[in-house]
């Protein structure tokens, strides 16, 4: 070992001590009669001191190290004068006898500090040094910490984590797959999963009862800001249960999580219908870290000849509380907000509760006094208040309030990064319509059971079914979803008959699950969560790049290695391909 | 959830209580009056009463369960007047006072037993059924089992587990990459990782000290027996350490999974220098179990007027103690063994130490009594011992001698699967002559270092370089191996320039990790192991098939969902590609 420590372990205990230790140079300072060096490791810092008085030859020497040089050096573990308390070493110095430059280093293209002058394209290339950086360092650590706890926790529940295969059939309906051509297979192809789900239904079939498994998935997606193509499950599959008991299971997994990583209690974790999640914030992943729930006014808003509102489908909006005294030109920046084309509002009606009682409104010319008050008091309002409404097409216009809160809440500062609100939402719809094929598709997939309380519907009114189907979602950011499975050969055709699978479709695309279900399948159900997603939610951050060592970027290139990469023609020789160049 | 109880956990404890099972019918027995059902899950099996007496509806139920038929029952425990020993349940079972039928299932292709009367191929088509067996449940509880304690002790020496990317780039050298189309990057492909080698490398340059990770890894490779295109390794590097210390960390870590799931101390596991392995057992992989190492005997073999002898370069044998009585049909087997063409040899010479102390040989006309003396003096027999000498080209004639070891090892029961004997062996030479191109290739890979004390002689004798690497071996079986890394550019570039790289070559192919090493790399080295392997080695089985949930066959093929498939013309436009058939 070239080293007797790391660089975080030693501190006023040890002093005294000889020791040993290995790792890169952070910054030296030379300071004439002495030269500090401070030596950089996983584990955390320690100052080395050289002396001109006691050594000048090592002290000449020690001033020549440059930044990120890797260096072992040998010494004496001393007090040290002007004591640093925000490092665990900061008490302590190492007053060097002996050092070797175990490698040298260029001059790294940006800084190796928490706050670094490198660009994203330049960390990308040099992600091998961006990774020396704390953030980063400290990103991974979390990682490793949630799947290793992530695991003991399924471990104690008696799951068994299978490997499940990465070379599998390509299946032309969901998202596009990444295929894989064989060689030994003649033109034929493999295809990457998008996730193991027939794999994990199979496992249950075979008896496995609960299954768990860290795996990455695979997705050639057109990539949206902070998607890639290849990104990390907890998939989960679990026999002889109902909803409730996934639901207790996995809400069980993320307050142990919370618990154990982060030292955070976790006491409420509700369930709110889907409907209602629409109806309260406009959208299936509500942010619940604040209220600001939105109230239908269509009773009290329209027939006051207010043509916009008249015209409306649904007037509806939120209380801010507090906000009573925003300035015209904090409302005119809203209506800015809500008329962005990612929004795409046509305008936004405001309310003032004044502190005398009074009301202040961008309508009005429409709305007297009491109108306003009666608005006021179906929307919870009081003095100081500010009400905040949009209309026209419900869908639309519950979209649009749901960004307008959103944007609310993250002004006032609701939406803090260290709370933590988890919720499942459940009751999914069973299908939604499709207007490009005119016809209804599953919303989750084909194997997701109907609520047996609405399976009479489902040839009648199949847009009201709902499904045994449930996300979670934390601080408005689905983490993942799953569903209690279909099992009974019966149920199963109607669904496909539904979805406007024929029996050929359905034998070609799902014929082997289908077949493994004439022999004896248990009544199942699971759930995936984005571990990615959610290894960021805990480290604070939007982004799951920094959570992934070697991410790509949103070409799907590596920039670091240069891939994906033209191969040579033996290589396309051999798997029986020619690439098409123009057209060609 | 549908039951209260799994099929494993009830006791003459629970006498008295009411409970509720679920699980598949593993058999029926009825008697007449009395109807018994074994109920299987993963957990174990229960036995149902149903009794014609008290209910005789119930009863008449029952007895239309067909195998494999999924149901849900419930009813009270009671003791068993004909207890069965043998499993945990074995003193109670369940008086049924209700059922359902959850889901039937169609006769099974094959029995569920522990011996069932399906032929491999049936089995594979229908994995999910075969997965219900008793023996391959255990296989992928210990394969579960050995993964979550790999991941403990590793995390407890400091090592975080870090996911390194699925979809890399493809380089020439080596064995033949799985590549990707990429639809994003025109004309450009991925490739699955070989292994995660230069990752791992970047990962230490990145600073991360001690890295693991359970990880998928891909050959395109054809499949000799018990060969998959996927397969799993427990791949590690480790920064500021030398050899010594990571034979110790997985020194360590072996000897933890064999205590915590086999419950078996290993106390002894040496070191052996190639050059031995090969001397006394003809391997780089020798199986300890036994002895019977080989000696050397050209110097009284030789000169004596056997032809066969004096034309060897090898003259070599060993004792096989106790087998003097050998009849000459054994030894007529012995002989065709190493005449099989796999083993090649020529013949086999044989000399009997009778107990009275004469000796009785197949080249009696060339060596008389006393020659045969010094023969038995030197190889260490004794009275009742058999003496097998091969002979021939050195190299060719250790590998004959070594698989005739392990037959007689085999013979006389010498090979216990219940025996680990694990070793590593160290020394491994740096480069192999490579007869088709003429040139030296790297044994390991071209970042293996050579040892400090044999550097000098790189240019002028290459082929005896030693390297710093290393292999586990555990009876007999290459477990994984491993090496300390090069770091410094200097050696580096001799090493490209002996494997008959160009600097052009070496960029183009390495040129990234040559980049990373250019700012600190760190000195390093690390291991992979087998994780197929050692699970299969665990469980007393050569086959590593049986401890993976969904193999592929030997034409890499994954019967059971028909895979790979041809995928619709759509997405090979999408890929800008054309499938060649018959070459056109």
């Amino acid at each position: 070992m070239l080293r007797t420590h790391t660089c975080g372990v030693l501190n006023i205990k040890n002093v005294g001590q000889s020791v040993s230790l290995s790792g890169w140079v952070q910054k030296s300072r030379d300071l004439g009669g002495m030269t500090f060096v401070d030596l950089r490791d996983r584990y955390g810092i320690t100052q080395l001191v050289f002396n001109m008085e006691t050594d000048a030859k090592l002290c000449e020497k020690a001033r020549k190290l440059g930044r990120e040089f890797v260096i072992q050096a040998k010494g004496e573990v001393a007090e040290r004068s002007n004591k640093n308390k925000k490092i665990s070493t900061g008490e302590i110095e190492i007053i060097v006898s002996e050092f070797v430059v175990l490698n040298k280093s260029n001059i790294p293209p940006f800084t190796i500090e928490d706050e670094t002058d490198g660009g994203e394209e330049l960390r990308m290339k040099y992600r091998y040094l961006d990774l020396r950086r704390n953030p980063l360092r400290k990103n991974l650590e979390l990682r490793h910490r949630m799947s290793i706890e992530t695991r003991k926790y399924l471990d104690s529940q008696e799951f068994f984590e299978i490997e499940t295969p990465y070379l599998i059939k390509s299946t032309p309906e969901g998202a596009r797959d990444f295929v894989v051509p064989s060689r030994m297979n003649e033109n034929e192809f493999y295809a990457l999963p998008q996730s193991p789900q027939t794999f994990k239904q199979l496992l249950m079939v075979g008896g496995y009862d609960r299954y768990y498994q860290l795996v990455k998935c695979f997705r050639d997606e057109d990539l949206r800001a902070d998607r890639q193509p290849e990104f990390t499950q907890i998939d989960c599959e679990m026999s002889f249960v109902d909803q409730e008991d996934i639901l207790n299971t996995f809400e069980g997994l993320t307050k142990y999580l919370f618990k154990t990583v982060k030292n955070i209690d976790v006491t409420e974790f509700p369930r709110m219908p889907y409907s209602e999640a629409m109806q309260l914030y406009g959208s299936d992943k509500p942010d619940i870290r604040f209220g600001m729930e939105f109230v239908e006014v269509n009773d009290v808003a329209q027939n006051k000849g207010f043509k916009v509102f008249d015209d409306a489908e649904l007037v509806i909006g939120f209380c801010a509380e507090g906000c009573g005294e925003y300035s015209r030109k904090q409302l005119d920046k809203l209506t800015d907000f809500v008329r962005r084309p990612q929004v795409g509002a046509q305008g936004m009606i405001y309310v003032k509760c004044n502190a005398d009682g009074t009301f202040k409104s961008s309508v009005d010319k429409f709305f007297d006094q009491d109108a306003l008050k009666t608005w006021a008091e179906k929307m919870n309002a009081k003095a100081g208040d500010l009400l905040l409404v949009l209309s026209g097409e419900a869908e639309k216009v519950r979209k649009q309030l749901c960004e307008l809160r959103l944007e609310m809440g993250s002004q006032l500062g609701l939406r803090d990064p260290k709370v933590f609100k988890p919720l499942w939402v459940v009751d999914f719809p069973l299908l939604e319509w499709d207007e490009d094929s005119g016809r209804y598709h599953a919303m989750h997939h084909p194997f997701t059971s109907p609520k047996n309380e609405d399976i009479d519907m489902l040839e009648s009114d199949p847009g009201k079914v709902r499904a045994n189907a449930y996300d979670m979602v934390i601080n408005g950011v689905e983490i993942g979803g799953g569903s209690i499975r279909i099992f009974d050969k019966t149920l199963q055709k109607r669904m496909f008959t539904l979805l406007g699978f024929s029996d050929e479709d359905a034998q070609a695309q799902f014929g082997f699950l289908m077949n493994a279900f004439e022999f004896g399948a248990p009544p199942h159900g699971g759930i995936a969560l984005g571990f990615d997603r959610l290894v960021a939610l805990f480290g604070g951050s939007d982004s799951i790049r920094d959570f992934i060592a070697f991410p790509k970027n949103n070409a799907g290139r590596d920039v670091m290695i240069d891939s994906p990469s033209a191969i040579v023609q033996e290589q396309l020789d051999e798997l029986k391909l020619r690439v098409v160049k123009d057209g060609k």
